[in-house]
């Protein structure tokens, strides 16, 4: 895929921050529990920011694959620490106290896995803090694969949707994690976004989940999708009492504690 | 039905009060906007105290329909103000800055006309905050049905499901709301409560949904609906890997905000 824009996510960044704010308030550990912590795919470092205001004496690190949304992060928050790197294949100097994963580990094959080996890296007493979102059968997503099958770009697009892990169940993730765990704390929240438009459903799933989709296109060939895929979202989405359409997004949260 | 049970409502305070701070975190007034704040269906007070603390400069009432739960909230909290009333014909004598009902609308008749009533009491500007349980298709619910209509206790416990009103979808809510809002904020969550044990499931429900079913029964019939639907829970809840079983919990959430 091409790199990610950091303008265009950070349109939505108040509705992206919500489910950072809301997970990091379920994190039971106090400021002077943590020495160490990280950001786990930290975009251009809204979560890392609110982690390191939370853990004002923390070394905090935001780790994120895209170049553009590193060099985006540190720009912006100068004090922290942002490297550039592949979290499936990322490990830690030191053992910290928290990693923090969120909208992050969707894009991660082997998430059984993945997840116990991050578990595992934690320090003893350290909590794995991760949301995902849960969108993929929502009628934004669904309608993203009708589009891709319904027009001359098909063969093109392939099979874009295989690009994201199925989501774990909330029984496996306690099953994996519960074993070696003084507490998990798993549950699901769906939001609903007033959005001002059809067109601006579409922006807010431009700078993520519609990347697979509109990345093997040329530019003729994105607006063309881009008209389509609108047009659906129009009728899928209808405007409520006062004009506004609400977007439903379904997140998954899991905050889980290694054994002391 | 009888009086509610302090005593056993308060056992899992815990659990029962994370939604009301997660409800009260997205209450948008500062201190100083709130003068007056009611807190409907307060129970023993563990809402009321909460709202209490944000608004320390608030007149704060907390109103249930039970006499044991306004003594206990009284006894707990002896600085607030509590009065018994019925939700459905209360009014205020001065518009508050702030309605707060968590768990508690859902006993209500006419469940759209009060959320409009509620809503037009509010000072301009104000905030209605409320959060309903949404449990009634989940397993816990459904076995207490099938527990009633299987038993010889069927004809002296009759419809108990029709005490609860029926869910209001999240967009219907949207659509009573926004006209008259400045921002309508809908959102669901489904927790997952870890619980040691079959019977502390049961324990859980018995201070709440389970009241309309035993409520019918004498003694001996009460032990002998409880014994059965333990053993439907403890099938339909089974262990996890760590021995806890997970009890799911949905809550749907809204704040909205009348215009100024």
């Amino acid at each position: 895929m091409g790199d990610w824009d950091p303008a265009l996510y950070t349109r939505f960044e108040a509705q992206r921050t919500r489910p950072a704010v809301e997970l990091l308030a379920r994190v039971p550990l106090d400021a002077a529990d943590v020495r160490e912590a990280v950001d786990l795919g930290c975009g251009p470092g809204n979560s890392t920011a609110l982690v390191a205001a939370r853990y004002p004496g923390a070394a905090v690190t935001g780790i994120d694959r895209s170049p553009a949304m590193i060099e985006a992060a540190r720009q912006r928050l100068p004090g922290l620490r942002f490297e550039p790197a592949d979290i499936a294949a990322w490990a830690p100097q030191r053992p910290p106290q928290l990693i923090f994963a969120n909208a992050a580990l969707q894009w991660l094959p082997d998430q059984e896995q993945q997840l116990q080996r991050l578990f595992g890296l934690l320090a003893p007493g350290g909590v794995l803090a991760v949301q995902v979102p849960d969108n993929l059968d929502e009628p934004s997503h669904r309608l993203m694969r009708e589009t891709a099958a319904a027009g001359p770009w098909a063969a093109l697009i392939g099979d874009a949707h295989a690009l994201r892990a199925p989501r774990l169940a909330a029984e496996r993730i306690y099953d994996l994690l519960a074993p070696a765990a003084e507490a998990v704390d798993v549950w699901h929240t769906v939001y609903r976004h007033p959005m001002p438009s059809a067109r601006a459903i579409v922006d807010w799933l431009r700078s993520t989940g519609l990347r697979p989709f509109l990345d093997p296109l040329d530019a003729a060939g994105r607006e063309a999708f881009v008209a389509a895929y609108e047009a659906r979202i129009a009728a899928a989405y209808p405007p409520r009492a006062d004009g506004q359409r609400l977007l439903a997004f379904p997140r998954l949260f899991h905050v889980s504690r290694r054994r002391r």
